[in-house]
């Protein structure tokens, strides 16, 4: 285990009965579809980071717990509602919730898991649970307003790389940075360091998301848990197809538009890395990566969880293999 | 215009253009569903308690408007998400959302209100602002809780009399309930006239669900807006249906259960009424309005906008006509 994963356990030795506790208080019948979820895992990373964020602003770990278990309630009700969106029957190579339960259960466990999540963190016993909750509500309207432009886009011929970045700020960078920030905020930490570890968090989003890109179209189905090529079944114009799209042309174009048999899957994938569309978007991640560590650097944190965020960062975007 | 229409059209008027400022915040790909679904209307129920209950407990109007828009807000999102649970292609004789964008973009667009509407809240200028958004959270997580209980219901044979009044509690009661209290709480009224205006609204909103649940059966399309029969037809545990099973004995309750033909339709509701289920269901009604009239007698409100709540509840259970 990385020094990564045994801080990413820690804190989820530390958020996980918190997170059980506030799903307890569901109604009985949405216990079914929300513990099938839950049930999957899932790293726990935005939680990690709200826990971690509290210790490196100088709080205690048990300070972020609250945004943690809401960060996670956030992120679970995304996954829940996102794949009815995108119709994916499977999540965490388990069936998705609505693959069992059917899109009504899925729907309202989802809304469920959403308003649990402002529930418990304004009940946190902390004065400064109200910026939280502003932080949280921020964070989540930015999140569904990168998932409605990332619908938009399956629909469209073209899409710019600058879009295409914007829209992965809001759906995955967006939560990122709340969960970074959360932590510290509700510990009471300074405006600098609560910004630094937003920022922290967000970078840090776009360059999983820009990583997760490439592995969705050139990584295994054992470590993405997805089926190869189905982001680009799908038409998803993720950050690699964005950066294609830029370089190559109208036959590129019309490839991408038109429906993908399965067979033609290899030469699609081979199309899109001959532009070097792979080796851009692993650039981008780079330098989203650099400007995390840079975030993490430019306040003063208490050392040791900083070196954790570091390490985590290191880790979620594929540096430690 | 009575007077309950009257008033109502008053705090639309205040209220319907920050509702507006607000849903033009969102991302401009979600306006198209989100639009249509407010164009269709709606009586602004719950932002006129809100606006009028903020003035009823010594505040003004203008007090209780982000409530007014935030429970508006979270009462147009579970529409739209109950549309698509429900499978209901209309709503206010229009086609829903879902039937015009399609179910994703139904989700994300329900997924944007219910967050916008913790949002505009929470930046609220008011010193109470964050028990307001914990008043909030509390009704919509029973709302949702009640809306499981409903779905749950419809693979049942049996429904007792006493669960379906809780379930319509969560469902319809809870969000009255709250917009009963949220302008109050918003004009920083003392705790014991919170708790009136919020059970005024509860009681209000049992009475409203069981005089829906009659017309869900008995009324008309032109009325209800809804297909006859569609309750029914959809094995709904309605009040009234509840009643009658109680009462009704086991061949009633297979003739309900199993699939109605729609030229049985005039059968079953004639079974239904047989059994004394219409009446009962009124009667409830009759007990719940009294009860909420009774709230708003229990302790001191303005007078003026005491009545006009007094004539928003007779409007509402159809005690005008």
């Amino acid at each position: 285990m990385s020094g990564a994963e045994a801080a990413i356990a820690r804190a989820s030795e530390l958020v996980g009965p918190a997170l059980r506790d506030a799903v307890g208080r569901l109604a009985p019948e949405l216990r079914g579809p929300v513990e099938h979820h839950l049930a999957g895992g899932g790293k726990g990373l935005r939680g990690a980071l709200a826990v971690i964020g509290a210790a490196a602003a100088g709080g205690t770990e048990t300070d972020g717990v609250p945004g943690a278990v809401a960060v996670e309630l956030v992120h679970n009700y995304s996954l829940v509602h996102d794949d009815v969106i995108d119709g994916d029957e499977e999540r965490r190579h388990r069936p998705s919730v609505w693959a069992v339960f059917g899109v009504p259960w899925a729907i309202v466990a989802g809304d469920a898991l959403a308003n649990l999540a402002l529930s418990v963190l304004l009940e946190a016993d902390s004065p400064t649970k109200l910026h939280a909750a502003q932080v949280l509500t921020e964070a989540t309207g930015l999140m569904i307003g990168g998932q409605a432009q990332d619908m938009a886009f399956e629909g469209r011929r073209q899409v710019g790389v600058e879009e295409c970045l914007r829209m992965a700020e809001g759906k995955t960078g967006a939560l990122l940075g709340c969960a970074g920030a959360i932590g510290a905020v509700l510990a009471g930490a300074a405006d600098d360091v609560v910004k630094a570890l937003e920022h922290f968090g967000q970078r840090l989003g776009l360059a999983f998301q820009a990583v997760d890109d490439v592995l969705g179209i050139w990584g295994e189905t054992a470590r993405t848990g997805k089926p190869v090529g189905s982001d680009l079944l799908a038409h998803k114009k993720s950050l690699p197809v964005a950066i294609a799209l830029a370089r190559g042309g109208p036959e590129l174009e019309a490839l991408l538009a038109d429906p993908i048999a399965p067979e033609d899957l290899g030469a699609a994938t081979a199309r899109i890395e001959a532009t070097g569309a792979r080796e851009e978007a692993m650039a981008i991640a780079d330098r989203a990566y650099e400007e995390a560590m840079a975030a993490l650097g430019s306040v003063p944190l208490q050392a040791g969880p900083r070196e954790e965020l570091a390490a985590i960062a290191r880790f979620v975007t594929e540096r430690d293999r």
